[in-house]
């Protein structure tokens, strides 16, 4: 049995409590926040966890085997470091870290004591996001072109982060776990509308050796929600949309093949265009935040290394630095 | 009777063709093509229209008063400078000229010869456009704050051209209309699947004076038909999408207003959200090219300065070629 | 404060307990469930609440003022009328009850005892019935043509009450409350298809005097839900789709007036037809229950006759048994 | 090489004229219309067609081996007969004739004279249904329980038939083909809403042997254009969309095997059911007009009996006689 302690609860944090409680081979045995009527809402909620507002009584408890970090990501390098240094191991929100050097420093503290960083890229345990997987996997798509993504909404405007640190790790974790392999440079522009330096509308792009590239158009101002990715490869395309109940994943028999075609032979090409079937795949719909912290408590159980380990968030990090480094510059290419 | 010969009879030449012989005010005489395939299908549906291919019948000929240049805009600068030359008004294909100095050689011409050149930028004239143009105009949307637009599909590739002179003229003549402000700088990435140096996928940012962006995302390689605009006020927000045959323009009164807002504020500014009724105005189902062409006669007839002259030309062309460059060097801001 | 007991506790049960339990003026004493597993979990989530498997404990009680009944229509008569005969004011679960003759005499009995009878139909209280209930109100939509509703999905064959029992005490509740008037007949036809007599895709016809048809399509047996209503007036038309999350509500300015129109006439019609704006208003999007569950405990506090008092439950399953005896016929008009 | 006369040209008649003049094996030598404005379209169109104003130059021509018969309904028993008792092949537009007397009658005379009548039930040649067809035929969607129409839109009114003549020609003759059986009973429900008694809302049910019922929902009166048609089956469910550009046709993957299950196992069927994959497969986009003039052609030299002949009309036209029937009745069950 898993020993959790959880620190922070405020949007996130009830259900990560939620979920570590209702799995098998973990417990949470306390949560901390420094709001008395979010511990309030703990108390009422569940009749056997304790309460703190001190997260040092969690990360100083020798009956915790495990921290999840739910807090603000300017203060996750110092939780979890002591978190680690203590013994525990570590459940962080996204984005791990607010630099590459605190990332860095922290896998470096967990590898030489052996424990488990997991961070938490809730999206790749989605059935959505397993789906495409197996079609990547399988070469049911065939060779990647690119990968584009639109999330957009009216969003909360965070104070501390801009629109890139807020939005893109659930864009950038799903596309480093789906593609497999890393990009070679970013380039991003984006603006900020408010009179400060917190950009809320940012397009990023991400270039890969050979034929594939990526991009993300994402806003905290848009008058609707759209959350879609389109991924093209050679043999078939696929269009998630995530915002839908049902049918989240069409697959369409669509596409080129444009090896060794000559210049002049491409101007006819439409013709040879496939357009087939479109199929559906059944997506499961068991909650994504449940599978991961049961995947939690397995890779701990077994030593495990988890999709989503601390160099896992390191690369989301590392970009996310590269994207705002551009941004910043006017969105020239920045080597990674 | 404005009389009228037409150059190129290809995939947009026949709408040319049937559109200025549709309208009062405006004959067709005589339509040229290198294709007799072409040449017939004219003789078969126009009795009156004569047919050569030679372009100079046209181009010299002492009745003909307006050219209509349909050809592939390699050609275009040859062929209607020597109309101009010859005192002929000039109807041309976007994108204007191949280069922004062959667009002032044919603006200075034109000018000196008191002739009319219009770009067809058939999108300016679609019921849409002109409810969005008049949107703007009366202050709706309010102080713009973005302008972000997809237009991707299963494309034609073109040989000679790449996705960002082929499929950007229509956004960007659109945005420059709408509105009615020019961008300072612009940064493009984008790349090509197939070998050769034609981009067949693009990503465009347009940077404007103040709180303004824009943004394109256009692809020959999707395997479904996107177009949609969004275009984002402070006081209300507009998505445009091109492909439903009703309610084609959504005017959402959701926003926010963030000017004097402090960071601290921010945080918490969901809340002062605006999530109003959203409103679908009835949109004119005129087809857009027939309005053009009666336009055209109009501002022949009246020596009026068109809304899609030399100039709005010539700025598309001159952004066009911005991009590229920007583009080939891995996205860095080029001023305009 | 209105101390209530609420029997059963199986799929809606758990939801009115929660809305009861929040809301000021009212508090949940008791909860009755045969099944031990759900009073596992009324205790589980609800500290104050004492639970029973014996429903005579809540009847009997002398510190109870209301009784939820939230169980299979069949048994609603007999706990309702015990309710009532105790003193008691009752919330019951739609379908009213199981005949017309045991809904007379519960409001019989509560009419004599000075009782309030509300019977639960959710949908009055939602953001989207309340709006299209003021657009009629204030004569947006003119005199109204037809109702048209499709409430269909692979849904929960319900073992003992055919699909018009089970989905049509929606419709008809809410069409009832919209129209504000009674129909004259109803004529329904529908089918089993499972070897019983229990229908599992049924449509109803409901004549009114003057202009007025309502139909609805009701089917446990579709491989998509749908639930959308239309209503046109002769002014404007509504179309409602209660899926989707923003825009339930969309207004046509569209429709006809027919009035005086010579049968000449008639044929060209079609050039008279308004097809103006479309306009989605905003829907307030607060629980229906909850605000069910306060206006009981209003209606209750102030002896004020709620809109779906027992009279409302009863026109419903007046409905209900002529539609079902129409079926059975074979279509015929039942007079009401 | 068919010749083929054509009578009445008004808004189907070009259509019937372009398709069966861009065939092979057949030619369109005369136009018969009232209109001299009509003529005047052929004339301009058509350089080898001749025009007249009298249809008998066309009924009694020794040249015209068959006759398009595009007029109103009410005209098409006079002009059918004259054209098959003058040894003319017959193409007559849906419905095929006023009254079922009218049909057999004329059944009859092609019948001794061994004589083609097509009935132009249009939906039958387009790539939906036919893919559907493919599927029944092929067992994929099983054994049917049930097919569901709804045309609506803001129609046409027509002056001389109601709505139920006007638009459930289509929906009844693509039911007969797709099912291949007959129904044994009908039932419709319906309201004229403009001082006359032509039915401009109408509802129809027809009940077959066995498990199977259809049920059509036909509007002149509705503010948005819906064709839809779910069609059950014990396998799977299509959905058609016939509104949408692609993916017309989905295929789910999702029922119920209900034979055999008892009553009191139905009550938890929901965890049965299948919940699979959906499929839009590819459907044939050319169009269906130029297909069935094409059929027409090969089952007149070929002598072939056509899946639309003259019983198939018959059919249909018995059906609208016993739903109007019905309907005037107030939706008794007329058997057929």
């Amino acid at each position: 049995m898993l020993t959790i302690g959880v620190i922070g609860y405020g949007y996130w944090g009830p259900k990560v409590v939620r979920n570590f409680s209702s799995i098998p081979g973990a417990s949470v045995a306390t949560v901390c926040d420094v709001e008395q009527a979010a511990l309030y809402q703990v108390r009422k909620n569940y009749t056997g966890v304790s309460v703190t507002r001190d997260c040092d009584e969690i990360l100083n408890s020798t009956e915790i085997d495990a921290v999840a970090v739910v807090t603000p990501v300017s203060t996750h390098y110092d939780i979890a470091k002591k978190a680690l240094l203590n013994g525990k191991h570590v459940f962080i929100e996204k984005p791990f870290t607010a630099s590459s050097e605190q990332g860095e420093e922290l896998i470096e503290i967990a590898e030489k004591k052996n424990l488990t960083i997991m961070v938490d890229h809730t999206f790749l345990f989605t059935g959505a996001v397993r789906k495409i997987k197996q079609l990547i996997e399988e070469d049911v798509l065939g060779e990647l072109y690119y990968f584009d993504s639109i999330r957009i909404n009216l969003g909360l405007f965070q104070k501390d982060v801009n629109v890139i640190w807020d939005l893109a790790p659930h864009d950038l974790s799903i596309m480093n776990y789906l593609i497999g392999k890393k990009p070679v440079a970013v380039a991003a522009t984006g603006i900020s509308h408010f009179n400060d330096d917190i950009e809320n509308v940012a397009y990023i792009t991400l270039y890969f050796s050979g034929n594939l590239i990526a991009h993300f158009n994402i806003s905290w101002l848009s008058p609707v929600k759209i959350r879609t990715t389109l991924i093209g490869g050679d043999k078939k395309m696929v269009v998630w949309n995530d915002l839908v109940a049902d049918e989240k994943i069409r697959v369409y028999d669509r596409g080129i093949d444009g090896h060794g075609i000559t210049r002049e032979k491409m101007h006819n090409i439409r013709k040879n265009y496939r357009t087939g079937d479109m199929w559906c795949p059944r997506v499961d719909d068991m909650e994504a935040l449940k599978c991961e912290a049961e995947y939690f408590v397995e890779c701990v159980d077994k030593g495990k290394k988890p999709i989503n380990d601390g160099a896992a968030g390191l690369e989301v990090v590392t970009m996310l630095e590269a994207a705002v480094k551009s941004l910043k510059m006017g969105g020239p290419v920045i080597y990674l």
